[in-house]
């Protein structure tokens, strides 16, 4: 998948709409690589992207970096226009305060503000996809913040009251995709809520995503192994035949072109890879490993499932580097480019 | 660690003593590879060695393959002078005659004679270490045999009746050594059996091989979590405070350079492996995930913990291309130059 989705795709158009990009925290780093990679938008590569959250901010921040950064306020309709000559600027109505490093108060009004009005623009087509910077789970959990994350709070906006939708996690890279099925648990945990419901409905909102998402009329996908050569044959653990092999049975009978359960540690070198669209992995790790292994910079966070399309970069608020001008935009980037092929690209 | 090792080393000087290969299961692939290896020495850069068994049965397997081996019967001190015109050969006394891909009775009792004469010939200097090539577990246990593994075999062999020495298993490639702490056991049984007690005496084995064997004077060992992002201070599992943490401090106490527990997503990527000789893995796909990923062809299983050198390609007998010439001989001429090379290391 990856190589089709780096090189130029007949199914893609140019870009009509901006992205929307949040402020994630503010004391993060998420300002500094908004900054940077606007700076560097034509080295880079950059879709036209716009920034929610309080100009006034994001110039005290550009100062602080010592960046020379135009700042234009404009509506979401406009920030194609602007985003040659300016970082485009949406105003949330929100002000922040907090220094770099340091959150305060205004930290999380100001992140989930941000978050509500990119969806709500996505949502009310007025931007191409939502791409969100860091967020302090521990500064919005101080503020009364009652979600598990960023994703379940993504999904529960996109619900519009009824029912959430589930949303799934890919780390996408140039060279490999991956889709954990269990993801922030204990190793210990993970075994235990791994089941085949579990692995069949994670699996088919991927395989789903990457023809709605990626353009891909006919996504292959290899689902891993959970024990050593999975579990060879039985002998080394049970859960390769009794949960994961009929999960790839349900899949093939729903008209998915899964494999599996596939040896995790022979599925990933280059050959490999090649002879799938995505990894559907069983635990953080067996999934990560691989993906952090072979494309550190470059990984970018996919939430699947939702009704509109939302990346992010793949690292957190690093409070300890924030303001200092050495937090790296490459991740950022990515998602950037990849949120806009995403939203050009026409469903297969 | 790995670039010192496949670049030229001040420590290292011309090998005196051949290498004693196995033939592995006659009915596999080790005499294919064994006779492809010895046909492109020079391309492989390949060290001397011999092949312990039956001449009559490399020939016959030669003429199979269609290519043109001359094979000469030597004693092991001859090997080395043989070497560069013909295919050295060690007689066991044993003779094979399963055909490609068919394991007969003679299989057992021939793959078992040319391990001990291997041990015996490294223990008594008349070799510099041993290669092996892939046994059928199954074949031998039909035949009798009753130790988990071929490591553990070699271990006995090793022990000359006393207590058998605690074998270790590292994956090496020339980008990055892995060593998994549990092996060849279900990922729940993996977390049933990780202690600090374990953790300790692998990584210690570890670090004395480092010395010994790949004249590392300050080897440096980083030690992996077990779960997503090393627990996350406790909230996501136990066992990163409470076994591995206190395996790193105890390494430390005995004078190692261990760090850890790391988050094992962000420990393999080019940057993180510049940082240290060698990982120390909690499972096996922990482990071989990352070396397999990085370097498919030419990872090489070492056996540490031995009183002499075992190295061996990382594959099996792939019974259905014996015979048929499609059996790549990559990652046991990297076994063979691995062997050579720790062979000619001085202990720092």
């Amino acid at each position: 998948m990856a190589k089709d989705h780096t090189s130029k795709d007949p199914t893609s158009e140019a870009p009509t709409k901006a992205l929307a990009l949040t402020s994630g925290e503010p004391a993060g780093i998420g300002p500094d690589i908004a900054l940077a990679a606007w700076l560097r938008r034509k080295e880079l590569d950059l879709p036209p992207f716009y920034l929610l959250g309080d100009r006034a901010f994001f110039a005290a921040r550009a100062k602080i970096l010592g960046v020379p950064v135009e700042l234009a306020d404009v509506t979401p309709e406009q920030a194609c226009a602007a985003f040659a000559k300016a970082l485009p600027v949406v105003a949330t109505g929100e002000t922040a305060t907090a220094r770099p490093g340091q959150p305060d108060d205004t930290s999380a009004s100001a992140a989930l503000a941000s978050i509500r009005q990119a969806v709500d623009h996505v949502r009310t087509g007025r931007a191409g996809a939502v791409v969100t910077n860091p967020i302090a789970k521990s500064v919005l959990y101080r503020a009364g913040f009652r979600h598990p994350g960023h994703t379940e709070f993504l999904a529960e906006l996109a619900a519009d009251g009824g029912r959430a939708p589930q949303p799934v996690m890919m780390l996408w890279s140039p060279a490999l995709a991956v889709v954990p099925v269990t993801i922030h648990l204990s190793l210990r945990d993970a075994l235990k809520q791994l089941s085949t419901g579990l692995i069949v409905a994670t699996a088919g909102i991927a395989a789903a995503d990457l023809k709605a998402r990626f353009g891909l009329a006919h996504p292959r996908l290899a689902v891993s192994g959970l024990n050593p050569h999975a579990g060879e044959d039985g002998s080394l653990g049970s859960e390769d035949i009794d949960v994961i092999a009929p999960a790839v049975e349900a899949l093939r009978k729903d008209g998915i072109d899964a494999r599996g359960p596939l040896p995790a540690d022979t599925m990933f070198h280059a050959a490999a890879r090649n002879s799938y669209d995505c990894a559907i992995c069983m635990y953080h790790d067996q999934a990560l490993i691989p993906v952090k292994t072979i494309a550190f910079e470059d990984a970018v966070n996919v939430t699947l499932g939702l009704p509109f399309i939302r990346t992010s970069p793949d690292h957190g608020t690093a409070f300890d580097i924030a303001g200092s001008g050495k937090a790296n935009p490459s991740s950022l980037a990515a998602a950037l480019r990849l949120a806009a092929r995403m939203a050009a690209t026409k469903p297969a």
